[in-house]
């Protein structure tokens, strides 16, 4: 037998997942729309110097590259926002500043298959480059908020923290600018044993760092920290009704490039893939050899986000089919291809029954194709000039005509 | 300098594209939906043997094929259908019957890129699964018209043959079923020298043989033919009000796993790329180690699509900014964010000046994005409560509040 499995920690989607899949899309590409932000899609792989530019050497063995049969190195893209980035720099440089670009795409990691981590997987996120700091950070941010508000996700927590912050308190306490870096991933995964030890070392005061570290709050955690701009932005969200957020000093994230305000969202009922948003302010385009632009952005994990929506018990909608048509034998199936024509002409979605099955069976795939209702045409119907529509929640039937079926 | 372009044969899609691109596929799928199918998608990868089952191990020189870091052979997609296959007989085998499939989504081939030619391109498409064949070729036909008509490309042209009356043709002028198969190539490329040498080899009648395969026209052509079934196929199209296609018996495709009714649509001002899309009823399921299931499908090429759209002109809708906010000076802001905000709550899509420009350079801007009406909000506006609103189109001023505006 031929190995016809489908790749190891991918998903195929069935009709019910796409339907769920499109509605989460739709929602979010809408609450890009509404805030101005147009779309943009990049290849499914790239140089996989792209990649290591952004992320460095270390991405590589989490990555699908390969030699395309030109002796290129490529790779399947791992995120999107070094991709934009790149089509900016090839394709965006001299447009209108500032740009504000969505995208929606499918990644992919080479990595243990577990549950709630995929080997392809999907992002939704947006990047606004060369707007003034404060104002692009105010957008981002209300944007986020927005596609977890138009999801239909409740009970998530969005922390906002700052790079500045966080550099600032480690220098104010002992820790000069260049011993910070080999920091960042200790506090990252909030290993403050680890950390305390680093920083005894360094003969900085642990005790400070640490306890700014686990501090979170409202606006008041930045009276400790001031002058990093973070004021003006949450003066922003405040005007735009955004007050749901935590200030938590202590966010350094995974990568070492960003250089302002940077967030989280996590829901936490979902252990340790919590994590369904995570963005902030950052330079790349000079790592590209691009002039520096102020680039401030964020990326959702889609497919998170739909296990947190089903874990909540949303009640996501359910495509209906409007008719199914049941011709009850040979002599019917013309008048039931106009009947199906002329439904599907007026917008209605209609299917029609492709095995000459009886009616009972035929009823039965009509249910489970989730069909609103049925309509019969039998000789009787046909000699009459009718058709019996069946409701197919109460099972009531009734006579009525082709027209008045388009009217009703 | 790093090497920062996309890979050779492929594309970035600018907002302008992906607003087309997004377009045509909504109407793609609407059509689906209201055909009663439902989509379906399969990851960008699968194992390499997926392929060659279905197109033979030609394919590979064709395909980004590499080991993954599991030594597992893989390759990028060059097609639907037979992942799509592959996702029926693991996941939908026990479902109810027929399934009816549709599926968009991105493919690879590594060829030599050339105009309307990539190596990353997308198709839309639609499969029945375990239909009475004539009746999932009427519905199929159907739908790939109806994809046509929804997307507003005119001056296709619409083929249609079928395998049967190609073999039966042969069989009846002089060709064994079984000396059949190697001329298919040359029937597909229209290689009539070289079919006719070869038929005078077999001792076949070249003459009437390739009369009948440059035959086209209306249903009359099968009467030279009959008994494939194609008949009913044609009665129940003309039910559904399409009459618009031509016959021809020459239609071989280029794969031999088809097994009744056939179809190509084309778009001749299009030149070599003038297939937009092919289809037609085939064997596949047995290949992948399931029972046989009558199966009837097509592939629409999405760029060619779109290539042909905007060759004849095409009028794609253009979407627009409903308001652009432009604050004038540090002390409109707050209020310009709470307008941006309610504006945008209600529905409308907004977006306000991050760069703190002055109004010209804001209107320029707002052009630029396509913005409809610019809300300015200076000192005065602000004292007397108002806000001054620019049509953009006539450069019409005029005095309103936000109330009013909310509720225009």
């Amino acid at each position: 037998m031929p190995e016809l499995h489908r790749p190891r920690g991918t998903r195929d989607f069935l009709p019910r997942d796409m339907e769920r899949r499109r509605w989460l899309e739709e929602r979010l590409r809408g609450a890009t729309q509404r805030f101005g932000f147009g779309e943009v899609a990049t290849p499914a792989f790239e140089s996989t110097e792209l990649f290591t530019l952004r992320s460095g050497q270390g991405i590589i063995e989490d990555m699908y590259n390969f030699k395309d049969k030109g002796g290129r190195d490529v790779a399947l893209r791992p995120e999107l926002t070094a991709p934009t980035m790149r089509l900016y720099v090839e394709g965006l440089l001299g447009a209108p500043k500032p740009l504000k670009l969505s995208y929606f795409g499918n990644c992919f990691r080479y990595e243990q298959p577990q549950k709630g981590r995929f080997r392809e997987f999907w992002q939704f996120g947006a990047e606004i480059l060369g707007a003034r700091r404060a104002l692009g950070e105010i957008e981002i941010l209300a944007l986020a908020h927005e596609c977890l508000a138009v999801s239909g996700l409740r009970d998530f927590v969005f922390r906002i923290g700052h790079v500045g912050v966080l550099r600032k308190l480690m220098a104010d306490h002992g820790v000069p600018p260049e011993k910070q870096p080999p920091l960042w991933p200790l506090v990252d995964k909030r290993d403050f044993d680890g950390l305390r030890a680093a920083l005894a070392e360094i003969g900085a005061d642990a005790g400070r760092i640490i306890a700014l570290l686990e501090s979170r709050g409202g606006r008041e955690v930045l009276d400790r920290v001031p002058g990093t701009g973070l004021e003006e932005v949450l003066d922003g969200l405040s005007r735009l009704g955004i007050r749901d957020y935590v200030i938590e000093p202590g966010i350094a994230r995974g990568l070492d490039y960003y250089t302002g305000m940077v967030f989280e969202i996590e829901v936490p009922g979902l252990g340790a893939e919590k994590q369904v948003c995570g963005g902030g302010t950052y330079a790349l385009s000079e790592l590209f050899g691009a002039e520096p632009v102020t680039s401030t952005g964020f990326a959702l994990g889609f497919d998170r986000m739909l296990v947190a929506l089903e874990a909540q018990g949303m009640d996501f909608p359910v495509r209906k089919l409007d008719f199914y048509i049941v011709p009850m034998g040979p002599g019917t199936r013309d008048e039931a291809l106009r009947v199906l024509s002329a439904l599907r002409k007026a917008g209605r979605s209609a299917d029609i029954d492709l095995l000459d099955r009886n009616l009972s069976k035929a009823l039965k795939y009509a249910a489970s194709a989730n069909a609103s209702g049925c309509v019969i045409l039998g000789e009787n119907e046909l000699k009459e000039g009718v058709l019996t529509v069946r409701d197919m929640k109460t099972g009531e039937q009734r006579k009525t005509t082709l027209d008045e079926l388009l009217k009703a």
